[in-house]
């Protein structure tokens, strides 16, 4: 029984993996020849990871046996592998909560309120989960959730208001295209000339501005003035060194995502230089019993971060991980290729030997 | 310089790889992409090594992110993976002599007369080089070369004698049915009544039997009888434990390939069970510098025999091999997806970046 709801609605399971990147999908694949079954954790609302965030179609030559391949070929070629073995995917939420219970498991729970009951965890999170980058300008911080957001929960909220958008990638280009016509004025607010997002969203949004439908300020924003408590106004430094007053309601920041660790770094693990160290290379294992560091989250001597690297320490990590699912069981190396019992795990035909 | 060749044809170059198997050709890669290129050499007649000798068409199911592949296909792709890196290949030969010089660097040569100085040799020899199984019959060795052989290196030695062959599979029926009506007798002798070659090869050396073109003899080889220092006769023991004399002129016995760790037991290297051991895993070197060890024939805590495993060393090696040949250079770490450099070296095209 590799997997169990209790009547509270917590997922009893024998391994958690908290990371959805190519190692993380690696990892179920190795704990399934184990006969293993695992729940995935990702705090971003597709698998993939950062291969999928930041280079979806740029090509890895480096995989070895693969002399090219993009990012979501490498996760779809993942996906497909991994499929014998059913893992439960929970995306687009963050484990925000990490504790050894009594009996020795662990008690986890994310962001979405999802609850797990879990013998082993697999730390497969790469640079960490991905976090808006924030505005920097000091003190307007109290006003997220408020009057400054680094996305769009309810679009309704934003129609009939003043906005100022910034940012210069698709985000920002899109949502101030979107709210042309239903906001009561929309700004947009990048520190350049030049934009990152698609060709065709920055015409549309140009011949909007030149129908006075929208304005683009190119500069930065360096201050803002309050009243009553509420933010009414943003500074904008422009190029020629000049600071303007923008009035606004509601200020809506689009400036990519950017890795943090996060709530991991409060789990009591030994980090190093925001890398969790594990403690041998033979099980690549915290300095917590039963919660285990692959990819590039982790560091060892001689760590390279490498995709092909963590393939190879999510594989070592199954087996060391075993034990703790199976105490009394003997686990053997058996291979794919010649493993009539891994070749029924698989759900493969064993060929016929000679 | 990476390669060159002495007036008295000895090639002098920076790197060794001995052994052509998965492991050895990701070496060609991973030296590759640190601009190392690199001679490989190995015992048997093509690349591949264990996986293409033992199952070239059975799958392997645990190469990540290949959810499915023959031990053809998976060498076809490194094949592919590696030839930007144009690595020289030596085949057919096996490495005897390891030696170092008063200069650092080693002297190799191989069982064709190869010779090479390099700045480093990497072992990715899997389970050593593939020897013929022999016949266990007390003092029949020394006949070997002279009235006993393994493999058929000129046919016509064998034509007009009394030739017992033994063995059941294709090598063993293929030579039998070859040298019927060449020979003055065939006697094929097998311990059992199946056989592992062609159906087709048994069939036509059934029939061949009916018309006492040639005879089937199952049992086993467990003595033998002299003359002048002559092998005359072989002693068969029978399913039915009755002892018969077959009297030859020469013995062929073909009982498949089988592993040997062979001269690489003759370099200093420190062995553990049949295993090199390497000094850490950061750089997979054994005890002697300059000499790594990656892939199924080392050893170190926590080592799984995977191909996997294997890759992930020869990555680690090649960084650790580095300052060997580039004793001034500062080696980065840089990525395959986005680094311009390495798009040269691999003779891609650099995207555009946003």
């Amino acid at each position: 029984m590799n997997s169990t709801v209790t009547p509270t609605g917590v997922i009893e399971t024998d391994a958690v993996i908290i990371g959805a990147g190519p190692v993380g999908l690696f990892q179920v694949f190795e704990l399934g020849l184990l006969e293993i079954k695992a729940h995935v954790i990702d705090s971003l609302g597709a698998v993939g990871g950062q291969c999928v965030e930041l280079y979806p179609d740029k090509p890895i030559y480096d995989i070895p046996a693969v002399p090219s391949c993009t990012g979501q070929e490498l996760t779809d070629n993942l996906l497909k592998q991994i499929e014998p073995f059913e893992p439960t995917f929970h995306l687009g939420q963050e484990v925000v909560k990490v504790q050894r219970r009594d009996d020795g498991r662990f008690d986890v729970a994310t962001t979405a309120g999802t609850e797990f009951i879990t013998k082993t965890i697999f730390i497969a999170a790469g640079v960490g989960s991905f976090q808006a980058r924030t505005l920097k300008v000091d003190g307007i911080d109290v006003f997220e959730g408020s009057q400054l957001h680094y996305k769009v929960k309810d679009p309704a909220q934003f129609e009939g208001k003043n906005l100022v958008i910034c940012g210069g990638g698709d985000s920002a280009l899109d949502w101030a295209l979107n709210f042309v016509g239903k906001a009561e004025s929309v700004v947009l607010l990048h520190r350049r000339e030049d934009f990152r997002a698609a060709p065709a969203s920055v015409a549309k949004m140009k011949a909007l501005c030149d129908d006075y439908e929208m304005q683009l300020i190119v500069g930065q924003a360096t201050g803002f003035e309050t009243k009553d408590d509420k933010l009414t106004e943003l500074k904008v430094t422009g190029q020629d060194g000049v600071t303007r007053r923008v009035p606004l309601d509601m200020l809506l920041v689009f400036y990519g995502l950017s890795p943090k660790l996060g709530p991991i770094a409060e789990w009591g693990l030994d980090i190093e230089r925001r890398q969790l160290k594990v403690q041998d290379t033979e099980k690549f294992e915290t300095n917590v019993p039963g919660i285990f560091a692959v990819g590039d989250i982790n560091t060892y001597p001689g760590k390279k971060k490498l995709i092909l690297s963590g393939f190879h320490e999510a594989a070592l990590a199954a087996f060391g991980a075993a034990p703790y699912i199976f105490p009394d069981k003997k686990i053997h190396m058996q291979y794919t290729t010649t493993s009539p019992k891994l070749h029924k795990v698989l759900g493969v035909e064993t060929p016929v030997f000679d």
